[in-house]
């Protein structure tokens, strides 16, 4: 498949990319032909070195490269999860029609789950356990790491509007941050949300081990455990850990951990935001689903990004990608998207086995603007690479200083400006000093969102998830697998025994026998 | 001076990068030849593809590159800024001896303020004003944004100790937050600290003002105004504010932002972490320095750590670069080493007025381990771009949980080893599926501190400072300016007026007016 892609790549001029990207902006056509809104979104891509015959160029390799077939075959639920023979379809978690498509018994157990997240959602936000108004909840630990935290931390961040309860995330195996949390909550008034697809994830399983211990110091071990709640795909390790029956959640193994956030893995997440703004969020998404199936391909939204993206990254060579959300609330959105893209794309091998030869995933990054402006930005303007990024901001804000968002939008629309025109530009006279000066032909795409609520933060999210899918067609790669991830956990277990004991050696080819005798010494 | 630089950069033989980096982990003196401490700091640079010849060939450039020379213009404050014509003497504030050197007036003021620092840090710590017993101080509003923010930011996470005062940042400009935090604080308990050199920043003068406008509600504004400290190096635009003198603290022009976590910067992390702890902080730093200053350049650790990156990004040709701290109270560093290192060496304009033609400061992301190991390290493992990674351990923790602690630190060895040894290595067989298979040869270094205190914290940044500077030196390039920033700001000063009045247009060249009006028809 991805042969269409190589011919383009091989074939193309490179000497035009050469055309000015700030001569684009004059071209007074250039917003309507490189710019298109869905639903509460827009997408604007003026600002890359893209020209017409660039941009038909890429939707014709788009359309050979069958983007829109494996679309087809996703939503319907085909194995493209090749290389562990199952679907893909966390569309079925905001779509009654996708998930029509599974046997029955599955289908009713998604919606009992749903129906369950929404009855313990409303009574932790109401400060109890489910019908239990004696049994307080003001405090939720959320014990999950990946795709098991960083969606619910997202929508907490973004969309969080009850005081109460007040969540705590624990992720990484490192205890600092637990032992201080336990000591200050009160286990009368807090349960524990263990997440985890395998139910086996070592860090998780720790936290909620020793979590488990210090709720049965206070209450003993039935009313502990009465008080901890699991999301997880094997129902037979939550058993064997004493969660009962009615604290399971099910999360069906169709579900990738960075595609989760659908599910009742954001139990704590709709405790916060409320169950309704949850199911809205699901049908923000279920829009954008709807777009992508039925859009034509050169006006798709997932499609028009991912190919910005491909042309930033095969054909500019940009090994990079910022992300820069200029809304504080989504101030967590890219470690979401560095999961979600970097995981998804992170391969090297295309789905015949072989090596891909171009490069797939850049690294992403960003962090809110406008704090990146005084971090990050004087590399985007001034340094040997070209960073392209994406801007993405909120048209109405959910307060009323209108100076302030002014100010905001502004800085946003500042820097997507400057990094295309440099000094020396239409914006800019040219300083004399030419350590002031800016040579500017730097991209950026700005993604607008009519305002920030659960279902312009659904379409966004799924407008992420589709345009990863389309770049991992055209790139024949496996966006669903995480096979890098590994290697790393198996060593990890034959290296720890020679930290706790001297006594213990690891394989010399390791290379780290050296630095253990260090850190043995200097434990001591 | 770069020229030996480029010399070696040209002469080098690619193919010689081609030994394997797995093998070398076979050595049995690798480690001792490619490790080095000072402090209660390690370096271990043992898992790249330097041998000792390309070692000893870089320590011989770097020597050529008047390395020491230019170090010791910087610690005599010379003009080591020189786009901006004035020293870099950040330092000046943990040594008394570079401090010395300088004019008279000029230490007395510094002492000052250093004084002043302390005696506030403790009243607030004990909360209330100083010498007001009567007036409590539970919250601390602090107002900055970069370099002002950045790093009070990270003394808190790192080394926070006291529950009380609460500290929240007010940063970039978006009101959200700011809207949020003061609807729930009482002013007659809470202080605001307003940092900005020039007190001319645009995102701090404006929570400045509004926060100032929410205390004189409830207090009046005379007693507004006593609980307003600020943190300037413009006394003038302080006074025009209304801070009274006895709540403002000096930062002299020689201090850049993104270097002042060692001056009254960081007020209100000292208020939470201890004054005697801030000492301490300084103390570490200064040890570092004279490390810097003094050990030969073959056993100087900011100097080998410069090389190394060098190697990565020069002749390895690595864009990107990522920071994983195995420690939850890190999981601030990478942003604040984003700003250190790509504010500071994200330039191509040479000394001499030229354009480098050599890359200059590689991206730097990351986020705190194992939390990374489930978002960006498929990527890192399998992606189609090698990322050499620095980690950073520490050995011994602050809690008794003896198994997690061993556990993350086992993660840590464990990845750095399963990224440079592969599958098919002498780490581990290689599976039959392709798909997971790695390749291995992928660099890291591993930074382990004896402990986390604020000496250990110390040195570390102090270390990446100095690092910082070697490659600046190499790359012949200012790291102390951001001219870089100054043209975004000018433009989002004529783009403003058009968000808010549509009667109001930006010039064509821009090519903004066509979003703007689709900003205007939504944000209706």
């Amino acid at each position: 498949m991805e042969r269409y892609f190589l011919q383009l790549l091989q074939n193309y001029n490179k000497k035009s990319l050469r055309k000015s990207l700030a001569a684009h902006l004059g071209d007074a056509n250039r917003f309507v032909d490189f710019s298109l809104s869905s639903g509460q979104l827009l997408l604007d891509y003026s600002r890359t070195s893209m020209d017409r015959q660039t941009l038909s160029s890429l939707l014709e390799m788009a359309k050979k490269s069958a983007v829109c077939v494996e679309r087809d075959r996703l939503f319907r639920g085909d194995r493209v999860n090749f290389t562990e023979q199952r679907p893909a379809l966390h569309m079925a978690l905001r779509s009654d029609q996708v998930l029509g498509n599974l046997a029955a018994d599955t289908v009713e157990r998604i919606r009992q789950s749903r129906d369950n997240m929404r009855t313990h959602a409303r009574a932790f936000a109401q400060g109890h356990l489910p019908e239990e108004q004696a049994e307080r909840v003001r405090h939720i630990i959320h014990i999950g790491i990946g795709g098991s935290v960083l969606g619910p931390r997202l929508l907490i961040d973004a969309l969080g509007r009850n005081e109460s309860p007040s969540v705590h995330f624990l992720s990484s195996v490192d205890a600092h941050k637990r032992v201080d949390l336990l000591a200050r909550l009160d286990p009368a008034e807090t349960i524990v949300v263990v997440v985890s697809k395998s139910f086996k994830t070592g860090e998780t399983l720790l936290h909620a081990q020793r979590t488990l211990q210090w709720l049965e110091v206070s209450l003993g071990r039935e009313q502990a455990l009465r008080r901890i709640f699991a999301v997880s795909g094997n129902q037979q390790a939550v058993d064997t850990f004493g969660v009962p029956r009615a604290n399971t959640f099910y999360l069906p193994d169709w579900v990738g951990g960075r595609y989760s956030i659908w599910s009742a893995v954001s139990l704590s997440a709709a405790a916060v935001m409320g169950e309704d703004a949850f199911q809205q969020l699901l049908d923000g998404a279920l829009e954008m689903d709807r777009h992508f199936q039925t859009a034509e391909i050169d006006r798709n939204l997932p499609v028009l990004m991912a190919l910005t993206g491909i042309w930033h990254r095969n054909f500019c060579g940009y090994p990079s990608q910022a992300i820069i959300p200029y809304d504080h609330r989504l101030r967590s959105l890219p470690a979401y998207l560095q999961q979600l893209v970097m995981e998804s794309n992170g391969k090297s091998v295309d789905s015949s086995g072989q090596l891909t030869g171009y490069d797939t995933t850049p690294v992403l990054f960003g962090e809110a603007g406008t704090d990146a402006q005084h971090s990050l930005f004087q590399m985007f303007h001034q340094g040997t690479d070209v960073v392209p990024l994406s801007f993405i901001g909120v048209i109405c804000p959910d307060h009323e200083d209108d100076e302030a968002h002014a100010v905001l939008l502004a800085n946003m629309l500042a820097q997507a400006t400057a990094l295309a025109t440099g000094t020396g530009g239409l914006a800019s006279p040219e300083p004399a000093d030419i350590h002031r000066q800016m040579t500017g032909e730097r991209p950026s795409e700005i993604i607008l969102m009519d305002k920030l609520s659960p279902h312009t933060l659904g379409q966004l999210l799924a407008l992420y998830e589709h345009k990863v899918f389309v770049e991992s067609v055209v790139w024949n790669i496996n966006p669903f697998d995480q096979y890098g991830v590994e290697l790393g956990k198996v060593l990890a277990d034959t290296i720890q025994p020679a930290l706790q004991d001297s006594e213990h050696c690891v394989p010399e080819g390791y290379g780290l026998n050296a630095i253990l005798e260090y850190i043995q010494k200097k434990g001591r």
